[in-house]
């Protein structure tokens, strides 16, 4: 099936289905750092241990030739509220121009977490990061290895509002 | 509540509870780049369209300030025994050494990817972007705005095998 661009219409047209499909996942590991401030400014310091389900540990072979991985999380510390907003105000500041949820990196519809950490150790099932921005608790739902040919763009633009 | 590190057990004890919570969540979109060639090497000049729900075209305000994304997808298209297994050769070649999927980008627990993409315009809903290595149709489930200063390690290191 191809649709012609650009298509318009709810998810559910676009998919052609009578209503977009459910995705069930189950979080493999959970955030443990003593951290419990979701407004915390600087998060490059924090040490976190990723602490995944002992059933995971053989999955984690390799992971420890990287520098750095990216950790998926489940941010389900956001009110239900927020996750409905469509635009907001980065950090809350309104002296910023108001954005689009999506355009922001906290609450969205799914709200699934990105962060690019260092990766200190793998002991067991367990990753020692460091700059993981998740409070103590959060559901991690997948790691990766972080692979600078494709996930770095140095030189990526961002709007002059966030210093670019 | 804290745990001592490292703790050690299934993710169910981890998370004192007698199961993990399943996670539910829905698409907010759809690739569609006319690629059905999940094997596809080099994805780096592939445009895709990444339609989303009219009801999301709200939330994209201001992301088309940015020169990229990170596209986070639900590769739906790996069979439940691909999701199943503990470690695979990259790339499926046994001359490289043993991976934990973990360690890899391809089928996981849960399969979820993440790519950087360059955001070429912003189209009502829809995003047109450059280098998404998905094939078409599969759901997205989360855009965000790419920031090098979080997201960039253009130093990160990577096995030998891999190339590092």
């Amino acid at each position: 099936m191809t649709l012609d661009p650009p298509s318009e219409g709810s998810l559910a047209t676009l998919l052609c289905m009578s209503e977009p499909p459910e995705i069930t996942l189950r979080p493999i590991g959970v955030v443990r750092n003593g951290e419990h401030d979701v407004a915390l400014w600087d998060w490059s310091r924090v040490e976190s241990r990723v602490e995944l389900g002992a059933e995971f540990e053989d999955r984690l072979l390799g992971l420890a030739d990287y520098s750095h991985v990216i950790v998926v999380g489940w941010m389900d510390q956001f009110p239900s509220e927020y996750l409905e907003r469509a635009r907001a105000y980065p950090a809350g500041d309104e002296r910023l121009p108001l954005q689009g949820v999506l355009a922001l990196r906290g609450g969205r519809p799914n709200p699934v977490s990105v962060t690019v950490c260092e990766l200190r150790k793998v002991e067991g099932a367990t990753l020692v990061v460091r700059g993981l921005d998740l409070v103590d608790g959060t559901p991690v739902i997948d790691v990766k290895p972080y692979i600078a040919h494709y996930d770095s763009v140095p030189k990526a633009k961002i709007p002059k509002w966030a210093g670019g």
